[in-house]
């Protein structure tokens, strides 16, 4: 190792490292969640499932009954962990630690419907029991962010690194499940050759399940992919577009 | 679900959630720690390397310029989350959270010499930094520990409960070296029967790399997996027949 590949060492952040994060958070099935336990203001580890909303707030659906959701209810600082060890080292991977606030989204509000249909089409077994009295919805509005892409390779990422603030964002939002829905039955091709190309996804019975204004979430049964565009979107008008354009260029290469 | 399949809801902590909590946090070769941040603390979810001393006590090799190294030195408290989520559903996996307290191991102590022997084999490639001057081992004693075995399947766990407490502990520690390279080299298809037989798992090229009282460390490649003995051995002589035994019964049925 170099001096540059001990850990520890802080990189400049740069595009490469954003992309890095925010297609680890925004493709993330579950996270590793650190909380604060009330009785005693020592840490908590647990397991939760993750989405996104449309600002790139990560989203998690958790018990009332859970210990977790008790902490959060007393305390709402938060940390999330986002990133799969998967194969060899485990250290090797990239992963992204995220602080973050504890938002609980009021079971009434109209943030929560459209939350819940996002969350519902990533998370399909979740319809079991989302609507549950006991099941709520937090938002973790990201502070801050560390990001470890492997051995030695650290960086520091701000809030505006995570967060989605195209001017387009609420527009896009209104139009996502229809806009899904069309891709999905009208260009049901898509799906798979944006997985292959974009995020060398394998093969798969991929799907679209969000759209939001800096990328598209795919779906093939328990895999889920993220593909960031190069840009936000600036409006909605722009959704059409980018996605052919996405389309053309990855049948292009081949 | 059932009422008794609520999240939440605690079951009475029987063998088989002792032996799948255990069997958990013995097998992970990584886990999720939450530990506070010194400066505001807030929680902090980071990965770590993660191996078991031969009394159980969970042991995590980090860097000391590493943000939870720093936090630990800060403040010793700390929680561990075992268990990966793998295929499916990520909350029907199992996973285990463990609340401990964290004591950091002195370079020049024997004691890191057995951990470090112990660690080595199980993560062959932290061979690479294990003994780099800024590189540390902590254990992560148990206090309590939080097992969610799926939906539903929730129980508390004490500190007895995840650690290994027989007389024999410290003659089988002094024989362990010694016994993992004798099985691996004169008995060398002993591994792939118990990872076949008593941790389901598929073909590989297996082989020990750990013994204590309470049962076998099994590698191949990436894979770990833990076999736990029926009772923790009283007397290190057990330690050969008890081998023997399992790898008789194993071949009997089949």
């Amino acid at each position: 190792m170099s001096e540059k590949d001990k850990p520890g060492v802080l990189r400049e952040t740069d595009d490469e490292a954003r992309n890095l994060a925010r297609t680890l958070l925004r493709s993330a099935r579950s996270c590793a969640l650190a909380v604060l336990e009330p009785e005693t203001g020592a840490p908590f580890a647990s397991r939760t499932l993750t989405g996104t909303d449309t600002d790139g707030t990560p989203v998690i659906l958790v018990s009332a009954l859970s210990s977790h959701t008790q902490a959060l209810r007393a305390d709402p600082r938060a940390s999330l962990l986002a990133g799969e060890p998967g194969k060899g080292d485990p250290l090797a991977h990239p992963r992204l630690t995220v602080i973050c606030t504890a938002e609980e989204v009021s079971r009434e509000s109209e943030a929560r419907t459209a939350l819940r249909e996002r969350f519902v089409r990533r998370h399909p077994k979740a319809k079991l029991y989302v609507d549950f009295p006991d099941f709520t919805f937090f938002r973790l509005v990201p502070e801050r962010a560390f990001l470890n892409g492997g051995f030695g390779k650290a960086f520091l990422l701000t809030a505006d690194d995570l967060l989605i603030r195209s001017p387009a964002r609420s527009a896009l939002a209104a139009m996502e499940t229809g806009a899904v829905e069309h891709m999905n039955s009208d260009h049901a091709e898509a799906a798979g050759v944006y997985a292959r190309h974009y995020c060398r996804a394998r093969d798969g019975d991929w799907i679209i399940v969000g759209l939001d204004a800096a990328g598209v979430d795919l779906a093939s049964g328990d895999r889920l992919k993220r593909l960031e565009f190069p840009h936000e979107l600036e409006n909605a008008g722009e959704l059409r577009s980018e996605l052919a354009r996405l389309l053309r260029e990855a049948r292009a290469a081949g």
